[in-house]
């Protein structure tokens, strides 16, 4: 890829105009708002003048409502040789992109999963796609040589591509983005009538689930209108849910009611179920591979936190952890390892002195273990 | 503050035990788990004897439905001069101690707002509550001098003190806390039905906005049930917002429809509300006090960069700026500072060649214009 057009400097345009910048690709910038444009070149973000002649990539990063009509456009006039988009919808501008523009083979939907707390050209990062997904919807017009250069794109910026189908794309972000955005705006839009005390008891739970409700919400408002299909349908079911919580919450308020029981049951099988859906969010710490490994430890002080010393080089947390006590006044720590690190971890604890072994057959026994332990309350106390 | 008792050595009463302990308190730990509090010891968190004679001051960290009855229990064998405990709830466990415990004025409650996301004995950390809040609720009842061992105790950890009363404290946690706790574990319960794409499709927001439901069920449980009032009138008018977006949505995705306008103007609504919302969180980083400066940058590339690296130094990030390009090739570029640093920073800025200056007056249009770049979805794209 030698040369690039990127429109719409914002956060993620600039972003890929950087990366792509410093792999030595030559980038078009251009925003309809010629501030962002000077300010992402001023970054060297690439420059601000119209291409002499088609590029290899013209990369759409506007908001998924304007892809379709702004792709007709320069396809018109012939920016570039292949065009992709960066929107987090791929559905709609798939439609678009098939029933209006000049040639459809040549456009490939696109996403990268990335982001930053903040938004506009200041906060780009050449960094920002490394190692994060970016999900390509090829339709079925899309030519392989315009898959290849979306292919080029996400391995300029270090990210990873996830192939998929528009409408699959779709369904998969009004759960994973759509309708967490609007669970967190629903949150936040509860504390306008706060008590006065609110400000000072704000724990650290609050502002993850509120960040990002913060968002732009004229771009929201785009992204959850162009996928409005997919996301009613989960927030259809959170209703449900919801509806149901409201009557337990009900019964478990009622002094002395004879129905906590029942509210009680209704309350604790959804807190379940969320503790289970968890297990479905890849990146979570304890996988299905981990390896047992129990050490015997004199109950004295100073042991033990020089044991979790030693065992955090090979990436083991407290987390992965449990411990049982005998009469005798040893503890012995099971914890559960990253399946390459186990039998380097028992040498090494053995060569220090430790009483280290690697028990059989109870992997998933401690996989349990570890779950339970797993990901917890700000306010937690010991039960 | 001589002697201690800990009773729970889990994630807080452990990491009580060890702040504690560290500042040469004596402290007794158990647990009706005896694993647990050999591990809180072998921690060097404390001692698993039974103390001898009266402790100066007895911390319950038990469950919120629990406090009453251990309370009640301790007091009757004499444990401590003084008793607090660390429960998310504080009315409930209050109202126990007023009608049952043997003497009430020896009690006081307490609530730390800080947790970790891993649970147990473990996961403790002396540093746990350094600059959190802890909640004191002292009742009516509640003697100066166990008013004093909470704050002394409070002060031994690190934390801020926060003195309120138990019902306005479990309002302020309903909404602070309980209720973004239960709408995590609704967003978290829908992943179990996720598409096979969801897995790959995850993104930061998600992890956000559903960690907290991860926590211990059996705890939450409790805690939710011991504050379902304070809890159940959030959750109501939640359920208000979720039913109006519901039919918002439908309008939405209804294509062609004549109501899209209506279904536009309902969401628009809620994501404002949810914007305005999160100026109640404290420490956001944009406050009311912001000051302007403004720096004129020649348009090449390299100097803005350069400029960005200098005012960082002063605690300014590009959320706090905005950038306006003139014709003639040059970049304005506008800060909000934090007050005390304005002036230093435009004489470094002037003495290291740039061109800055403060105008006058303009402070609240640039906070306004630094909250619209605050806080940005993770699929963010240019508008």
């Amino acid at each position: 890829m030698r040369a690039m057009a990127v429109i719409g400097t914002g956060l993620i345009g600039t972003s890929v105009a950087l990366a792509a910048s410093r792999q030595g690709v030559v980038v078009y910038l251009s925003d309809r708002n010629p501030s962002a444009a000077r300010t992402a070149a001023a970054l060297g973000a690439g420059l601000t003048q119209t291409p002499a002649e088609r590029v290899d990539l013209a990369v759409l990063a506007v908001p998924p409502s304007q892809v379709g009509t702004v792709l007709t456009e320069v396809q018109k006039r012939e920016l570039a040789v292949s065009y992709t988009d960066v929107a987090s919808v791929k559905a709609g501008p798939e439609q678009v992109a098939l029933a209006q523009a000049p040639d459809p083979s040549r456009y490939i939907g696109g996403h990268p999963l990335a982001g930053r707390e903040q938004s506009g050209p200041l906060a780009a990062r050449a960094e920002l796609f490394r190692d994060r997904p970016w999900a390509l919807t090829p339709s079925p017009m899309t030519s392989n040589a315009t898959f290849n250069r979306a292919l080029e794109l996400v391995a300029l910026c270090g990210a990873v591509p996830v192939v998929t189908q528009s409408q699959a794309h779709d369904d998969a972000v009004a759960l994973t983005s759509h309708v967490p955005h609007l669970l967190a705006s629903l949150m936040a839009a509860r504390l306008r009538d706060a008590p006065a005390e609110m400000s000072r008891l704000a724990g650290n739970g609050l502002r993850d689930v509120t960040r990002i409700a913060g968002g732009d919400s004229r771009l929201w408002g785009d992204i959850l209108q162009s996928n409005a299909g997919a996301v009613v349908g989960v927030v259809k079911r959170v209703h449900e849910d919801l509806t149901r919580l409201v009557a337990a919450l009900d019964q478990l308020a009622e002094r002395g009611g004879e129905d906590r029981d029942d509210g009680l049951r209704t309350m604790m099988e959804l807190l379940d179920r969320g503790v289970a859906g968890l297990a479905e969010i890849p990146g979570r710490r304890v996988g299905g591979g981990g390896r047992a490994v129990r050490v015997t430890v004199r109950d004295r002080p100073g042991e033990l936190p020089r044991l979790l010393g030693v065992v955090a080089d090979f990436g083991v947390v407290p987390e992965d952890a449990t411990v049982d006590a005998d009469e005798a006044g040893a503890l012995t720590v099971d914890f559960t390892v990253p399946p390459g690190a186990a039998d380097r971890m028992v040498a090494e604890l053995r060569a220090d002195g430790w009483e280290a072994v690697r028990p059989n057959g109870i992997g998933p026994y401690f996989r349990e273990m570890a779950r339970k332990e797993d990901g917890i309350p700000s306010e937690a106390v010991s039960k």
